[in-house]
């Protein structure tokens, strides 16, 4: 892994561009508190932030999210772009697949059971991206607890992940449908809490619920609210904070 | 009101009984700060908390509860056995009721609609109840503003009162079907947050998930945890404070 030696600190938090093996990725932290911990110290919980479709590592409320993660729980926070995002490129087929998606929408075609099928079916590169992260991770002294957060493309990769990954001990999805990932939420068993939009435009309200069902997770909480797929209410922030302090913190 | 002279005082919460024309009760003030606040303050805030059926004012986790919104937000609480629970006498018609859910429960019939009908059809002594009671409160220096906590049997009551009383300005409310509730929840406009049990044996999932869509709140979030009725996992009570924190305080 190759540290960007430009490192920017402010309001106590240290943000660090890392790249790894062509994957683009960004590193919070305490600031003041990079490198390893001290001998004998627990280890500091590490929070992977997975970006949502046509965003990146570096999208402001991803950002905003880190940052609250240093500051109220001491925690870091990573995020890399997903494969077609961010300063990664997109495949002829990912161009042709945009192309396909935006024709849908201008004709006033439901697209989201597409998106999810398309993401899902090529995941495997991204869960490799993100275990190729954790174990750089680990290398430069978070080797974890390691939680989860992300919603809609987030979740798409982050289920595989999740399922594939025994580093993850707990993850927050949602806004994704039931057909695409059942087969990989059945055999997660981490605590969840997952996140619904009564009334998103992309997903079925009845895909969302069936999906939170296929957990095997023992400790699952569903918070769904009003709105459509883009308007999480801002007190689910918090709320994510508090699941993630009860269950990554020594 | 007839405030007891008997009051008990322990870890900064003071706890006083009330008689209200036969409504027997309870307030939770922080020690020391019973009384009308002085003047130029802004009102503490009061949570009314409406025990489930079988329960009464005093349950234990009620009295956890009243004692965390004390010490924990520097709220007001109260409590009082609706009618038939508790120290409140039982008509016949309550005795004729016990004895056919009993029998319902023996031969191994689902009760759970049954109850609601039954209780949600008498709802209005209770409402009347609590309306006495937030008039007492405010006599004695808690005119609010109040939220309401109450599941089960404290949302087939606590869904009327909303609907009937202006004072009530955020409420938990959950573990309750749509059928019996659904004209009063439509008149209800004040941020709601709902609990519901995915494994609940008394109520059925589609008719907790058709009541939380029944609120005309925009403010309104479903909290859906696995296990049964009486399950309702310990953290939702630090969810419930943090709700009432954002919605009563100034």
């Amino acid at each position: 892994v190759h540290l960007d030696s430009t490192t920017q600190t402010s309001d106590g938090v240290c943000e660090q561009d890392f790249t790894l093996d062509g994957i683009p990725g960004v590193l919070w932290t305490p600031a003041g508190a990079a490198g390893t911990p001290a001998v004998g110290t627990a280890a500091r919980p590490l929070v992977l932030l997975g970006h949502g479709g046509g965003q990146h590592k570096r999208g402001p409320a991803l950002v905003a999210r880190a940052r609250r993660l240093v500051t109220a729980l001491g925690f870091a926070a990573a995020a890399i772009d997903m494969p077609g995002f961010g300063d990664r490129p997109k495949t002829a087929e990912d161009e042709r697949f945009v192309a396909e998606i935006a024709e849908r929408r201008a004709a006033g075609e439901p697209v989201g059971a597409r998106i999810a099928r398309y993401q899902v079916a090529r995941a495997g590169q991204a869960v490799s991206d993100w275990q190729a992260t954790l174990d750089a991770l680990a290398d430069l002294g978070y080797p974890g607890p390691a939680g989860y957060w992300g919603v809609s493309l987030g979740t798409l990769i982050g289920v595989p992940l999740a399922a594939a990954e025994p580093r993850i001990s707990a993850a927050v999805f949602g806004l994704a449908p039931h057909d695409a990932l059942a087969e990989a939420a059945a055999r997660i068993a981490i605590p969840i809490e997952f996140l619904l939009q009564w009334d998103d435009e992309l997903v079925r309200r009845d895909e969302g619920l069936a999906l939170f069902d296929a957990f095997a997770s023992t400790e699952k909480t569903l918070h769904a609210n009003p709105g459509r797929h883009a308007e999480i209410p801002e007190f689910e922030l918090d709320s994510s904070e508090r699941f993630f302090a009860r269950h990554l913190k020594a």
